[in-house]
């Protein structure tokens, strides 16, 4: 019998060991690589849903009466599909750019419930966020409250926006440093006045509804210390805008960020855990500042879809390379990488991986999972042990990635991007599909050159 | 008068300022922001040119008639546009996946001048290889020398085959570090005995020819000393091979690496310089071992590609942070970022930009260029001193983004990759065109769900 045993906090809820093979949503891996072809992001579509409805209600049930909404980050993983299961639970969601839009538009996606962030929104993007009558747009810097108002005067409508606050909290994994200044592209400095300053610009302007504020404050916490300080400031902050702007908040977006867990030892916060530690906070600072609690909502993406994903990659080749220090390391090479998964080369992230396919006949060694790509870092998984007798044609199952990973896929080497199935109770569809040769040849053209010096002036 | 001289070690050949703006090859970038929009990147098309040449040139003088071939590495940048110029222009092609092999048929790129690269290469890929009559395949592993052996058995044709090595160079930008075990994914160490065991596997089978070995020290190189210590080892090997399995090399591929200039102070090895320390390395190793010399070909990519092209960016936002130590940093936000150029936060690349639509009216500020990604590492340059009035509206102009910059881009965010637009003397025409907001729904689908389990048992 395989001896692994599926930590629950980093595998989808439906996956399991069975006869030997990894088993999501009742379909055998072996055969969702043989219908689908590798590497594969495979949807386990109830685990999602489970995701999704434990943050809404945990959020539901800590604020009641003063819960908001739960904006799903679009940026973790967007699709049309996903944008419709998302709907059809009720919850908003959260678009930074005029493409993400199009994606919830393309999914007839409630207007109503769409928040748009973004430190650089181009004029084109507000115009079709305001068109698509977004509920909300959050408002980024002195430029862009100009921008939105003018033109939300245009379409003649008077546009809800918040304020992004930088409230001087840097969060690392642990810890929560408390800094006045926050040296990042994001937002308005609490401290500096700039964001008490935006507060008063936006009133200035009828076309603008001054609803409230918002802040991120980073991603992949693990600990509630840096959520509860940034709500403290925040609500600090609009009790300054209470007594001097005479402004009242309707909504406090406290942004997302929650960590989840990628490897054995990770431990994430559970959505009921951080519900009530924030709403204890939020009770706490708005009596202390004599107002009632405005709609909290909150942002989660990577802890909404990461653990509902797991890609499955087949083995391509394997070498034994000895080390300065006499040891082995076996390399496994997977017929994907830093294309599906930049992750590891871009954060350093850790990931994890069993052997999906047959029971491993041997004892495990210290191996390193690379991809395909045409370059040394292409690294999926530094250090691993795994079984010894890993050869080509197994398949190999790296879970948690459904954050950050066909989001940021690339077409590095001209490698297709791998598509997404959704996988329910034992059937399986395709939601995102796969690039073919011809996909990755369509956006070369042949055009004449033309006359280019002067043109339009 | 725009003070901004430009270093021509960075900047394509004809990039020059004229009243006050970025003319490209007799294109004023105003216009091209214009014609194209932004972000937009620009190929200096002649200077494309002059770089193949130099390389092709050096390398046929320095080796007389012991020259091979350059193989342009098309991982740096590919499209058909530019496998058709680097046809015209008698180099080979360095592809190390099928998608890049997809791009040299559509641009009808001959055969004879193909290399075959990769760690994990597919059974497809391979054959699809071998159906073009790819000129070299370069094995990487004893996987691959049974499996290329079995598919050209299969059709019946002698595959012409490459070994990599492992030489353990290892090579940093200033200095090369001799080990005698490397732990890299790619190629047969020398030092265990694995290069001479894959030779003899290759010499075995009737469908391989065995034609030489290739080696690939690293990147953004500065100095001819690693590469001539690697070019030592091969030659060492190549000298066991002769001696103790009678096996002659036809050819000897000493890789690429060449560095490029990105920021004032780096300072690249001319191709005139590189390739004569090589072809002394090569006399005096081949006497030593009493063998004339293989052929000698070079696989530059980012040293062909990297300076021929700028990014042109436009401002969208400005932003003032007050740092702790009491300083300003001015934050310029432009309308890329992340998505088109992943290098400065997979890398840590360092790249210069220039204010390139007027005169700046004022003095440097200390300045970071920001994307417009969701994302706090989202920065294109962390450190620049700029013009304190850049405002929205405002066009930056960043070099040397030639390499690695479309080639890795992504869809993060849902932002729709920029096009590349080929100029020449006053003209332009585009060569790869802007995603639309169509292009980034078209691989969304609807399904219905079929049963899975079980399939094909």
């Amino acid at each position: 019998m395989m001896s692994t045993k599926l930590n629950p906090d980093i595998w989808s809820e439906n996956s399991r060991i069975v006869n030997d093979a990894l088993v999501i949503a009742g379909c055998d891996v072996r055969d969702l690589a043989r219908e689908f072809g590798t590497p594969l992001f495979v949807l386990d579509e109830t685990d999602l849903v489970t995701r999704i409805r434990s943050w809404r209600n945990n959020l539901a049930e800590n604020f009641q009466s003063h819960s908001g909404n739960v904006y799903y980050a679009a940026k973790a993983f967007i699709s049309v599909e996903i944008a419709k299961i998302l709907a059809s639970e009720n919850v908003g969601l959260d678009v930074c750019t005029g493409g993400e839009l199009a994606v919830a538009r393309a999914a007839n996606f409630p207007a109503e419930r769409i928040e748009m962030h973004g430190n650089n929104k181009s004029e084109s993007e507000i115009r079709a966020a305001i068109d698509y009558r977004v509920r909300t747009i959050v408002l980024d810097s002195l430029h862009e409250i100009e921008r939105v108002a003018r033109i939300a005067e245009e379409f003649g409508v008077v546009q809800r926006v918040l304020i992004r606050l930088t409230p001087g909290v840097e969060a690392h994994t642990h810890e929560a440093i408390a800094t006045a200044h926050e040296d990042v592209k994001f937002g308005f400095s609490i401290a500096s006045g700039a964001a008490l300053e935006a507060a008063r610009k936006v009133r200035a302007h009828p076309s603008l509804k001054f609803a409230g504020v918002h802040a991120h404050i980073g991603s992949q916490i693990f600990d509630t210390g840096p959520f509860e300080l940034s709500t403290e400031r925040l609500i600090e902050f609009l009790g300054k805008l209470k007594n001097e702007l005479d402004l009242l908040a309707d909504e406090l977006v406290l942004g997302g960020g929650y960590g989840i867990a990628y490897v054995d030892g990770d431990d994430p916060i559970a959505p009921a855990t951080m519900m009530k530690a924030l709403s204890m906070v939020v009770d706490k600072e708005c009596k202390r500042q004599g107002f009632s609690s405005p709609k909290i909502s909150i942002e989660p993406g990577r802890a909404i879809i990461g653990p509902s994903m797991t890609t499955i990659y087949e083995v391509g080749t394997t070498k034994e390379v000895r080390l300065e220090n006499g040891d082995n390391r076996r390399y496994i090479s997977v017929d994907g990488g830093m294309s599906d998964n930049i992750r590891p080369g871009l954060y350093g992230a850790r990931y994890m991986a069993i052997l999906a396919n047959r029971n491993p006949e041997t004892r495990n060694v210290k191996s390193r999972v690379v991809g395909k790509h045409c370059e040394t870092g292409d690294i999926v998984i530094s250090e691993i042990e795994l079984p010894s007798d890993i050869a080509p044609g197994d398949l190999l199952a790296v879970p948690a990635t459904g954050a950050y990973g066909r989001s940021m896929a690339s077409n590095y080497n001209h490698v297709p991007r791998p598509p997404v199935i959704s996988v329910v109770n034992g059937t399986a569809r395709t939601i995102l599909r796969r690039e073919t040769e011809s996909d990755l040849l369509a956006l070369d053209v042949v055009e004449k050159a033309r006359k280019i010096e002067g043109v339009g002036r």
